[in-house]
């Protein structure tokens, strides 16, 4: 891929889709509108093999030489994410099973285990027919592999070829059965095994599963959706060098460890659907914002991924999938507000994207997207979006380093513990993200990276839900720790790397990092609140003993926690116990100042996001806002 | 059937649940309330036949002489909902699946799959043998074919018999896969057959199953019934002349095409439980109204279905089980206001029903409706419906036309699409009866129809829900638009014969009969207006531009449809696109009132309803309401 | 046991779960904080016998003796709740089945079926190699069979082990399948059996199964339950002489037959989690109570619990396991209030525990449990509820008779008819703890005692939900009606043996004795409400005609029910068939006072209980209160 100078506009099209008369004028028309690429043959294998060992090639053939002829690149896709009929009725044994034991059947898409031998060498199959043909084509410029893993809750099989892979899975792991048994604290129920062929996922467990279990079986499955990606990947180098590979990810997607499934490609890309995933959020958006942001979808909820993707392989990462007019699969489908393509497509450039792809070129006038929307409309003539778009000056939009001084730190396998056992307290994504908000609020760039990662170019590091810290990890952070504050979360450093507690109880062997032991612990229903530093907390307290050193930075007052530290200062270190909107973005607000960040408390709806120098100011109400002097449109943008 | 002067009624009895000494006395307290019919045998089965082919015909040869001797006429029914032990456990195949692909067992009704060609051989050769002992006995006036098909989610069985006979079907439908390939766009996802038998049922998807596929099951699943019932039905053609041939169908049933299933029979009945099924309505009665109502049940959900079923077949209909005291089987069970059971008979004679036949005649002592009502109690004295029918002067109620002006048109197949992919907006019976609901406040009479109906007789024609509408039907409906006017609601015309989108975009090659092209559409959530014609819109919006010659009758106001036609008229059709119940109900006067049709707007809670020359003024309410100078005890009626 | 003056402490403890150099050092913690006993082994059997046949007893002869040397008493339990993985391995057909007809899967505790025989021939196996090795150990004092029986929805499986033996109990039961069929009233719906093997549990059945089916599955499976642990006891009894046998039961749990799976044991014990189970229960405690109990839990909530399992056996009883801290399995996990260990611990002993034995001894560091609290913390420190068992002063907690006057009959049949046909009405527990409540609220002790047990020592029987009466029990309660007062509740006498309606109406034959009959009864959707006697009716309301000699308490007004009696008095005997707090409190406080039982309207929050002659005074509200003169701290009690 060259470097370019400023943002590029892509789309995802389906020739397949409609009459082969169609291809060129479409061709002309994206060109026309200012696409460099084209992304094309996502879900194409029964067109590209429509009986096994029985390929048709020319009508992709004819595909991509149409758009290379027209001076677009093209992305292809691996077709892996839709193996046809006559394979899965051939081989029934890749489907996979869901939490309920029940087979999920073949007649949509994802309907394969990832563990599954045989559905695996398919998978090379397909691929290195695909890149044999396609890997050097001058149009090509880069591969994307299957589409959206983990995609309708596909990242784990419980059943067949996933079942079968996991006792090897184990023993690799863990060597011996004493080893697993003590791991998982599998005397506690007399749930010790003395075989490896014992264990099951575990799903239909009659309460709920060993969390050691479950929190393995999610590692587990996330190593297989690796290796299969691998797999492709290995395959594509040998055969298309010089092209880009890269796979697109969801939002907040949470079923497998995106740092290790990225490892292998060029940079990751992710798919932006902001009022359709706004349904799906869960409570830590409420009705109220839902409604507010309907049309928009949520600002930070938006950034946040961006943001994640950014720091995923610490470069520039491209929106494969863009939203540009209404969704068909959430629960309700608002039209998205005038401006609101615009916007989201320059909030990816503030937020390092170096290519948004719209999704998709026209409306589909078939099957399960029939209601969905494209540039085009079913009739062809050029939809909302499609003049938004045509309206964008791309050359504003120069690429360039986001100058994010805060680390978030962000970690899978935290995820998975506290999601699994969430104890009535906020879920991962909840907790994590109301830091996230709190710091957006205040005008500050983020960068979301694995808690490993180098941290040397942050002033302040936050890691709202830690739970897992391993000595190394924490003599790593004691390091970074050395040149740039650090704020935690509640129920950080809880857990062993197997899921037990500490036998020396919470923070572990690292009290003297954080100044503190932690007393106790509890969750609140809604309506039971009690209050850290006059601020309300809800939903989770979690009261420490400061050791010699700390500073408490917020006692808790009233119940049983009254008086015990909401949160400690221990030197550059603070760690907050206490689950409060207003205790989390005070101390932030403070510490940043202290740390000359400029923190800038922004109005409700405001945000700014800085590229290469530039600041990018959005307005997300549906209303008109002052701000800084500038008058502001409803759901606009400004580039300072 | 002899052709009655005014209203019969009859009571569904089932004597073998009690001792044989009581029979003569309740035939005898039956004529003596002045009942004309007693339906039954209606799930006798086990009695007729304990064991495989010896069957025990006595105690029913007795029911039936018994009846016959007081003066009653008898119905009987095949006792198909109700497939022995004895058959089910030599035939376990013969059961049915539901969606999660769970075998549904034996141990109450309904347990068989329509497609079972075991059970359709048991079924013809029970049918037979009852129709050879009972076919002209001089009693007998009519039939009633097995029992609510649909009920309890039964028209559609997932596997077994349904799974094995769905390929062969759509082989006769299609001809080729690459028909049905191309008809279903299975291109989408790579969803391609190569081989019938690849084709399963569309349940156990990974994410929502192809709508099409999901569409011809409906389809499939429906002709079952059709044929299941036809077999019956010759047999009783054969050997029981001059009897008729009914079923009794549901409320609100949406499982099969009524109008398919109901061609072989003489005329329909359905089973009206207005307090029952108002807990099993959806959003679109509130819950509010629910409890207004509860009493009484709805009074257009009720009317409606007498409307439809009276338009089903162009004639007057039955109605087969009247609830006549407080139901058992639904959320809650309140008693009947004083007044309903009179007030419930009228009003169904006074939309076409002929007889009218309470269930049951005493509550039963046992098994799953041991807490249901009968006109007598447990203990065999008469219950409080029993006193309303009793003081029923059922000879004001002459039999006659209505006098319907109205058509509202009403498709199953809509339906079906609709409801598969509600993409949000309001589900087919609440926008269709949104549209009812509106004509009856406006004291209108209706007759619902099906879309390719003669139309001849009406001057207003409203079709709220119209989502398929093939070329030949559009033909024949611009025929009828010569002379009447025309009511279409949103999403008309939205998709093709298998589901798909038109190629050029909503209303296909239809746009210059509704004078308009569609230019986006969108849902809201809850809490999302927008308003139209100042009317406020909610749930679903479907923006228009008119095409010349067209009027623009309401425009919208906020949101991105700003500014486009929500409702267009071209010539005499009118459509909607707005789901807005202010702007249905202006539409609905205004129009009504330029035809002529004297529409009058109602108190709430007030109906009125003609037949024969009369009007039978309503108070649903559960107050005393004065009404064009009458007053009106709470839940009463007076004939005009 | 020996019989003690004052109230005994015990805690749970698993040994096996630390490290062996811990334990004579809690062994010495546990009597110094005056512990007298400690449960061990409960769920070990994979440390007794890991794999077949091969026992190791080598620790827990260890952990016998070291308690034994620290002058505690052992209780061991039979592990049985948790069957290891090589004999699920070895023999799957032990596993139960869900009713959605899925096999329940090894992984957590439980997962067996009670009418297994192979898991019985191994529950009878490892008890005998248990009580053969420590049945006479001078250490022990008794055991506790398996773990709270009926836990995650287990008392009922629905398929293998249970499915193969339901027949044959069946036919013990009826001996001819006419006398089945007659009693289930199978001909309803064509369901009788022409074969035994054709019956089967009554579970994904196409609507709801016949009653009296799901009624006779319930008690089988409850019979399960009996002959299981009968099995375990008789070992224990032969090998262990002189050490108490019980089991450790749950709060409010449905699923068998209590007074019958305890005929066996010396006394019976149960779990007392106030603040976990508070969240688990129904309507009937709403969500303001939920949140103002959420860190005591509901007083009268813990009391019938503590009432029940006196009156279970008719002796003392005791706490098996007492929360101490927070739990971990609620959907919200609050820390107890302040002082709410001390006040849970002295209202056991004032309601008859002779022992608590707290839950558990240190946290658990591992597995499902993990973020459950103990008396210590993880890291081995004393933790909130230490140290308030450090400060009780248990010498004065003398043991003694609870003087009630006042019983409530509970029976689990008629508990098994109200919740699997509810109508609409209140469940069981419901229904029955309002009419304890109003008996707290009025500082009345009450014991509760099944329907056939002696009366003699009662001054008023209040019999809630006793909706199964035969012939014999009611002869019984005749008798004791001469002696004194009885208050029956909604739909008393209801049912018969089987299920069925009586065939001469609600009381059946026992109108004389009720002086009423019925005449309607109705549910009541929220928001729709009637009056009886001035008092506001809810959910349910049951109209009677009273007989000669008999006296109206109370009318209905409103609804269709306006006039009828909605209570009745028929010299002593009291029927009140309107589900109204308001009524139900009226009509007990005047009775009670009529009866010299001195009832005392208490303000909220505040209860008093009484045993061996001295009154606890307790205050469950997180506020100071005043009461008679004494001012009671937030969450605390004080003895009089």
């Amino acid at each position: 891929m060259t470097s370019p100078s400023s943002l590029h506009l892509a789309v995802c099209d389906y020739p397949e889709h409609v009459p082969r008369d169609r291809w060129e004028a479409y061709a002309r028309q994206q060109k026309e509108l200012g696409l460099s690429f084209v992304r094309i043959a996502e879900f194409a294998w029964s067109r590209m093999e429509p009986r096994e060992g029985q390929f048709e090639w020319s009508w992709l053939d004819d595909a991509v030489n149409v758009l290379h002829e027209a001076g677009l690149g093209v992305v292809l896709c691996t077709p892996t994410a839709t193996p046809p009929a006559w394979l899965i009725r051939q081989h029934p044994e890749i489907l996979p099973y869901d939490e309920f034991g029940r087979v999920r059947a073949f007649g949509s898409r994802r309907h394969y285990d990832f563990a599954s031998p045989v559905y695996r060498a398919h998978s090379r199959r397909i691929t290195r027919a695909l890149a044999e043909r396609y890997g050097q084509h001058p149009g090509l410029v880069g591969w994307q592999t299957d589409n959206e893993f983990g995609c309708h809750g596909t990242a784990r099989s419980f059943g067949g070829a996933s079942a079968a892979a996991f006792p090897a899975w184990l023993e690799k792991k863990y060597g011996t059965l004493d080893a697993l048994n003590e791991a998982w604290g599998n005397v506690f129920w007399s749930m010790e095994y003395t075989a490896w062929e014992q264990i099951g996922p575990p799903n239909l467990t009659v309460t709920e599963a060993n969390p050691s279990h479950v929190l393995d079986y999610a590692r587990f499955c996330s190593d297989m959706i690796v290796e299969f990606q691998e797999q492709q990947v290995a395959i594509l180098r040998e055969l298309s060098p010089g092209r880009f590979v890269t796979h697109n990810f969801m939002i907040f997607e949470s079923g497998f460890d995106h740092y290790r499934v990225s490892a292998c490609l060029d940079f990751p890309t992710w798919d932006n659907y902001p009022t359709g995933m706004l349904e799906h959020f869960g409570k830590w958006v409420g009705e109220d914002l839902k409604t507010y942001y309907a049309r928009t979808g949520h600002p930070d909820a938006i950034a946040f991924n961006h943001d994640l993707y950014r720091g995923l392989m610490r470069r520039p990462f491209w929106v494969m999938e863009q939203q540009c007019g209404q969704v068909n699969w959430a629960p309700y489908n608002p039209l998205p507000a005038d401006g609101a393509v615009s916007l989201w497509t320059t909030q990816a450039w503030a937020h390092g994207a170096d290519c948004v792809s719209y999704f998709r070129w026209r409306a589909a006038t078939m099957a399960q997207e029939v209601l969905h929307s494209g540039l085009l409309r079913h009739d062809e003539t050029p939809d909302r979006g499609f003049f938004e778009v045509e309206r964008l000056k791309r050359e504003d939009l120069v690429l360039g380093d986001v100058p994010a001084k805060v680390a978030l730190l962000h970690d899978y396998e935290s995820l998975w513990v506290l999601d699994q056992q969430p104890h009535g307290g906020p879920a991962y994504w909840e907790q994590t993200s109301s830091y996230y908000t709190a710091l957006r609020s205040l005008g500050i760039d983020v960068e979301i990276v694995h808690p490993d990662a180098h941290l040397s170019r942050f002033a302040l590091v936050v890691a709202p839900s830690l739970t897992m810290i391993s000595d190394a990890r924490l003599e790593k952070l004691r390091g970074d720790a050395a040149g740039r504050a650090f704020v935690f979360g509640p129920r950080t450093a809880f857990r062993t790397a197997s899921g037990r507690a500490h036998e020396n109880g919470q923070f572990g062997n690292f009290k003297t990092f954080f100044g503190a032991r932690v007393l106790n612990f509890e969750s609140l229903r809604p309506g039971l609140t009690i209050k850290a530093g006059g601020h309300e907390v809800t939903t989770w307290a979690e009261g420490y003993e400061p050791l010699e050193g700390a500073e408490v930075l917020a006692h808790y007052e009233g119940g049983p926690l009254e008086g015990a530290a909401a949160a400690v200062r221990h030197g550059q270190v603070v760690t907050i116990g206490a689950n409060s909107t207003g205790l989390v973005w005070e101390t932030l607000y403070r510490l940043a100042g202290e740390l000359g960040l400029n923190p800038t408390p922004l109005p409700p709806g405001i945000r700014v996001s800085r590229r290469g120098g530039r600041t990018l100011v959005q307005n997300w109400n549906p209303e008109r806002v002052t701000f800084e002097g500038r008058e502001l449109g409803p759901v606009s943008w400004t580039l300072v």
